[in-house]
């Protein structure tokens, strides 16, 4: 190996990494791609409607074993598509069209070519689904674990973008599909110590960005501030709360509980509160605009009220209230 | 810390992390960003000039602890100059002009606020000095170690980048600056195990983008393939040869040797060959081209030709001809 920082190895693992994830995403033309994989940066020309006219959305999330997945859990293709998803969920959030993702991508020595594929399957699974294309990225030996940095670049009509900050008084809030299922799975696996069946829990393995409830939200002038529930309800309300300079009430029964496992049952008032993950919208609009209770095929439900004093407060139906705290959400940990 | 994978914590954590990041990047106003951090996307607005006409760059590049860079023998200040770098440079490699820098950083639960308080001098220290504003990024708690990705979006004339795939067989090899001085630097470490003095190895612990020289090669159209030496001479120019099919020809000692160390002294040949991570540019240029010896207020030099043959060949004074192989850089290793 000749002197010893200078190792072949590392190079042509990566140059064949970098040459597998080549082939694997050369299935179809993008035409925002000018040149993608394979120099020193992406080129992306964005369609001239969109660069005229369009804002551009970029943000990174990190999946990093042991916090964000564990490798005895899930299925490498849950990996590619769950860390995937965390970037077009935050595109979803601002009510825009993601257009191409960059990957880095460090690997331990000994992992085995079959997980990385099966890790781009799911990866490239979902972002043909989305019609986003890899364009770029970084590869690196890991020191420890997997570790992936997601990139998604999208576009968002000019000044339409929907901030967390436009949240007002009186507003009233809203949330997309059901809460809790994402952490029902990771509190099973828990305390069982083994691994489930995908399929009971899909939110947890394999979530769906809601790219097209986000973007009628914005294209309708529906929702006036909006945020994915990554880290959960209290700790994302808690986010437009405090950009926006307000308070909220929630009603707990309200709230759309997860349905999970086999036999189907409602999870824990806990993880539907503070359990992360769920990638759903958060999303408030004013008192009088009329919200239907289906948008792009996803159920949407009122929850709360936007409110001047700046606190969350959660009221259940036999009328007693408590502040509920922003928990936070920690994934996996070993 | 109620349930064990709930711990408020690593929000609060991540919260005064954020907070402190917000803090450090509010110097000045960026026209180019609409909202930086704090939502959950950044949203830019490219110039009108630069979106009209302009492509976008966008480059990815991990900075790991133990990989990339060792916390007891590079500063803090320098992990964040040399993280954000990586990026600055492959920028310049295509010509371009970088606008906005975005940060993933997961940092090990017991990393002392001073070190990250100083890795972001270093890293905005750099950024303002380009005019590039840190506009978004994830934070995470590490698993191992402190884990970077720095991500890079810029501009370049529409159709103009300077890519690798532009080499033909007759054109001059240049490239700027002097190679093989990072690489010295860690060669010196690893000898002694101990800490250098930057000053006598500013091109390992604080490098320069060669920003406005790859723009000069750029608009007066004299280089037509380019790349970064982040990887060494041998394996970026063979990342160049592939891309373009063809081969090359280098004169040994026509390649500028970076002098270190106090008092000055020549590195060894084989760092100038095979050492990475010093960010000069690698470009080639059509034989009948006029290319000054200084640019940008950098040295050019000519080291070699363009051959239809795909090798890259090395020959000394003496007429001794072998084959250059790229051994690639693994920049640090326990």
């Amino acid at each position: 190996m000749g002197s010893p920082y200078i190792l072949v190895v590392v190079v042509i693992a990566e140059k064949a990494l970098i040459a597998q994830i080549r082939r694997l995403v050369r299935t179809k033309a993008n035409p925002a791609i000018v040149t993608g994989i394979g120099d020193d940066c992406a080129v992306l020309r964005l369609p001239p409607r969109a660069a005229d006219q369009g804002d551009i959305l970029i943000t990174t999330d990190f999946s990093l074993e042991g916090i964000h997945f564990r490798r005895d859990w899930h299925s490498p293709v849950s990996v590619g598509h769950r860390c995937l998803v965390r970037g077009l969920s935050d595109i979803a959030a601002l009510g825009g069209r993601p257009i191409a993702a960059f990957l880095s991508l460090a690997l331990p020595r000994n992992l085995q070519t079959a997980w990385v594929n099966r890790f781009f399957r799911g990866l490239i699974g979902l972002a043909e689904k989305y019609d986003v294309a890899l364009a770029g990225g970084d590869t690196a030996e890991s020191p420890n674990g997997i570790l992936a940095d997601i990139v998604l670049l999208g576009t968002v009509a000019k000044g339409k973008a929907v901030l967390r900050t436009g949240a007002r008084p009186g507003d009233s809030i809203y949330v997309s599909g059901e809460l809790g299922g994402s952490a029902a799975a990771v509190r099973q696996m828990r305390r069982n110590n083994r691994k489930l069946d995908p399929a009971e829990y899909t939110r947890h393995f394999f979530p769906e960005p809601r790219i097209a409830l986000g973007q009628v939200l914005r294209e309708k002038g529906l929702a006036s501030a909006m945020i994915d529930t990554s880290d959960g309800l209290s700790t994302d309300l808690a986010h437009i709360c405090e950009e926006s300079g307000v308070g909220a009430e929630l009603q707990t029964e309200a709230i759309p509980r997860a349905r999970v496992g086999k036999p189907l049952r409602d999870v824990d008032l806990d993880l539907v509160l503070h359990g992360g993950e769920d990638y759903e919208l958060l999303f408030v609009a004013p008192h009088n605009k009329r919200i239907p209770s289906r948008i792009a095929g996803v159920p949407v439900t009122q929850i709360g009220q936007i409110t001047p004093r700046r606190k969350i407060l959660l009221t259940n139906r036999s009328g007693a209230t408590y502040e509920l705290e922003p928990r936070g959400w920690e994934h996996f940990r070993k």
